[in-house]
C-alpha cells in the first residue's frame, strides 16, 4: 500500500424508512434553521418532502425550502440559495435528491461562509473559509456525493462545468433508503450505474504499485454494481438490487476504492465538458467517452486492463497475448454499457455528429484554457484530448 | 442490504514516516496538553517515542507520559491514567502501541469524563458522560482498535475481561506506518493476523440476508490477510505484506465487513474468558477455539461455510454434498492457523489440559454469571459453551 490519507466521517443510516429520522439527526448535529434543497416537483408529489417536513416539525426544527435544482446544477441557483440562507439565518442545509442536489447544497454551504464569488473556489483561484454543515436524503444511486468531499457545478456564463473537492464538503450524515430509487426511469438508473462504475474505474486505471486491498475492494464494487445493475434494469422494485447498487455507489466515491493510487480522472474531465456543453446526463456522457479513452491509453498498462477483464468480467487471461485480454475487457465494458441502454459514442449520446469546432472548443475548455493537462495513466494535452473526442465521435 | 448504521469518522494517515506528523495533527484537532500512553520500553528503545516527543515539541504541545500497558490491558493502569489526566489537565490522549495500548487509552479517555468507577461502563451497568479525544500511532496490526469504537479491559479483581463499544470511543485520527511493525516477533505477527481474520469472521458467520457488497469486501479482506500473512511470516520486513495486513486490520474492524449483518461474536466472547483467565494472547486464543465453535454451529448455515471455503480458500464446491465443502473450509482455516504457528486447541494454547472446573468457571463468567447468552448463528447458553470449550480442549 502506498502512502494515503483516508477521511470519510459521514455517518450513514441505511435502509427502509430512514428518511423519517431526519429531524432527530439534524437536531443531534446542532441544526436549528434548515434549508431543505431539492430538485423537481417529484419530491413533493411522491410524498417524500411531506415526510421530511413532518420529521423536522416533530423535532421542532424551523426550515425554508428551495427547489429547482436541475441535472448539471447551476451556479445561479447556488447564488440564490446563498442569499436565502443569509437572509433566513440558516445554520444547516439538507439536500433531498441525487448528486446534483447534493452538489448544489455543498456549493451553497461553502458560499454562505465565503465573502467573494463562490465560483472562485470551483475555478481554483481561492480557498474556502468555512462551510455550513450539510446532510442529505439520497433519492438516486449514482454520484456518491452523499459521502464524498466533491461537488460539481456548471457556470451558465460560458457553459463551464467544474468539480471541486475539500474536506469541508463532507456531509455530516446521509440517509439512504433504497426504496426511494424504485421510481427512477430506466435511463436514469442506467446513468447512475455507469457513474458508480466510473468513480471506481477512474481510480483503478491509474499509476500505482502494490495496493491489493484497495484493488480488490474496487473489483468487488464493480462486480456488485454490474451484477445488480442488470437486475434493477429488469426489476426496478427489487430491493436487493437497489440496495446493493446504492451502497456500492457510496463506497465507490468515498475514496476507499482508490487508496494508495493517484487517480486518473481523465474520463470524468472529458465528460464534464460534454455535459457542460450539451447538457446531457453525466453517466451517459461517461459511457460515451470511456471506450475511446481506454483504447487510447491501455498500452501504458496492458496487464492492468487484462487483470480488470479477468477479475471483474471473468475473462480467461491470454497468457501468450495479454493485450488481447485487455482489449476484450474494454469491449466487455462497452457491451455492458450498451446492454443497459447507455451510449458508447458521442453520436449516440447527443443524437448527431459532434462538429470539429465543438471538439476544439471543449478540448480547450478541458485544459482550463491551457492551464492544465489531464490524466495520469497517460498525461493528456489538448491535441490528445482532441484525438480522444474524435475517436469517441 | 439489510438496515445498518455506519459511522467511521477516524482520519487515517498511512505510510512510511507518518508518525512524525503527530504534533501538527493533534494541534489541528485542538489538543494542547497530551497524555502519551504506551506499553513497554521497546517504544523508547526503538526511538519511536523520541520521534513522537520531538514532533509534539515542534508543535508546541505539552505532554506527560504513562507507559506500562500490558497485553490484556488492566483496569488498574487505566485508573492511574485517569488520575494523572485529571491532575495534569490533559485534554488529548495519544496511544503509541497496539490494540492493548489503544484500548487502555480509550478507557482512560472515558474515565476522565465519568464520575463513578469506569468499570461500570464495561460491566454494562452505566452510560458514558463524555470522552477526551484520542488518537494513536499503531505499532501492531491486529486489533483494529485504531478506527473502531471498541475497547477491551481486564479487571484484575476477578480476572474478568470485558469489551465495550461506543461512538465516543472512535479515535480522532490514526497514524499507520507499516515499517513500525517490522520488528514484531513472529508469534505476535501471527496473533495479529488471526485477530484481523477473526474480526471479519465473527461478522461473516452470522444471521443475515442479501448483503453482497458487505460479504464480498469481507472475503477480500480475508484473502488479503491470508495471502500477505504468509509473506510477512517469512519476510518480516516486506513492506507490501506489512502494509496490506495493516490496512486490512483497520478495515476488518471499522464495521465495513459486517454492514447489514448482526454479528455473532461468540468466538471472541469464548476467547475473552480464556485470555482473562490464562493471560494468553488474544489472537492465539481465538485460533484455539474457532474450529471447535465452527464445527458446533456450521449446520445452522452449511451453504455459508461452503461459500467461505470457495470464495476465500478457492475450494471447489461439492454440489452434491456442500456439507463436505463446509467442513473442508473449517479445516482449511485451522491449517492456515497452524501454518503460521497458532494453536488450534486449548491444550496447545496453554501448554496443558484445561481442567473441567476451569471450563465450568469461565463458561459461567462468559454468560456474565447467567445474565446473557452469546452468539447469533447458534445462540449459546452455559451448557453449550461448556460443550465448545470441551471440544476445543
Amino acid at each position: 500500500m502506498n502512502q494515503f490519507e483516508f477521511y470519510s466521517p459521514t455517518k450513514v443510516l441505511f435502509g427502509k424508512g430512514v428518511e423519517t429520522k431526519v429531524g432527530a439527526e439534524i437536531k443531534a448535529w446542532g441544526g436549528s434553521r434548515v434549508l431543505v434543497h431539492f430538485g423537481g416537483e417529484s419530491a413533493r408529489k411522491s410524498g417524500l418532502l411531506d415526510r421530511v417536513e413532518a420529521s423536522l416539525n416533530a423535532a421542532g426544527i424551523a426550515f425554508v425550502t428551495l427547489g429547482g435544482v436541475v441535472p448539471n446544477p447551476r451556479l445561479g441557483l447556488v447564488k440564490e440559495g446563498i442569499e436565502l440562507c443569509r437572509r433566513e439565518n440558516v445554520d444547516f442545509i439538507l439536500a433531498v435528491g441525487g448528486g446534483s442536489v447534493i452538489d448544489s447544497a455543498k456549493g451553497i454551504a461553502l458560499g454562505v461562509k465565503y465573502d467573494g464569488d463562490v465560483w472562485d473556489l470551483y475555478d481554483g483561484i481561492s480557498e474556502p473559509t468555512g462551510s455550513l454543515p450539510t446532510a442529505n436524503i439520497v433519492t438516486l444511486a449514482a454520484a456518491g456525493s452523499e459521502t464524498s468531499e466533491h461537488t460539481v457545478l456548471t457556470n451558465e456564463n460560458g457553459a463551464i462545468k467544474r468539480g471541486y473537492g475539500h474536506p469541508l464538503c463532507r456531509p455530516k450524515f446521509t440517509l439512504m433508503d433504497p426504496e426511494l430509487t424504485y421510481t427512477l426511469p430506466p435511463y436514469q438508473t442506467a446513468c447512475g450505474i455507469t457513474d458508480i462504475m466510473m468513480h471506481t474505474l477512474d481510480r483503478y486505471f491509474s499509476p500505482g504499485g502494490c495496493n491489493e486491498m484497495t484493488d480488490r475492494i474496487a473489483e468487488e464494487v464493480l462486480k456488485t454494481v454490474i451484477q445488480f445493475g442488470k437486475v434493477a434494469m429488469k426489476d426496478p422494485t427489487n430491493y436487493d438490487a437497489r440496495s446493493e447498487i446504492m451502497w456500492a455507489g457510496s463506497l465507490s466515491h468515498n475514496d476507499l476504492t482508490g487508496l494508495g493510487r493517484i487517480g486518473d480522472w481523465a474520463p470524468h474531465q472529458l465528460e464534464h465538458e460534454l455535459s457542460g456543453y450539451y447538457d446531457v446526463s453525466h453517466g451517459a456522457g461517461l459511457a460515451a467517452v470511456w471506450g475511446a479513452w481506454a483504447r487510447y491509453v491501455y498500452k501504458a498498462d496492458i496487464m492492468r486492463f487484462a487483470r480488470y477483464g479477468v477479475n471483474v468480467f471473468g475473462l480467461a487471461l491470454n497468457y501468450k497475448n495479454p493485450e488481447e485480454t485487455a482489449l476484450q475487457a474494454i469491449c466487455a465494458t462497452e457491451e455492458y454499457f450498451s446492454s443497459i441502454g447507455m451510449p458508447i459514442t458521442i453520436t449516440e449520446l447527443i443524437g448527431k455528429k459532434i462538429p470539429d469546432e465543438v471538439i476544439a472548443e471543449i478540448a480547450e475548455k478541458c485544459t482550463f484554457f491551457g492551464r492544465r493537462t489531464i490524466g495520469g495513466l497517460v498525461v493528456l494535452d489538448k491535441p490528445k484530448i482532441v484525438d480522444i473526442y474524435t475517436a469517441a465521435r
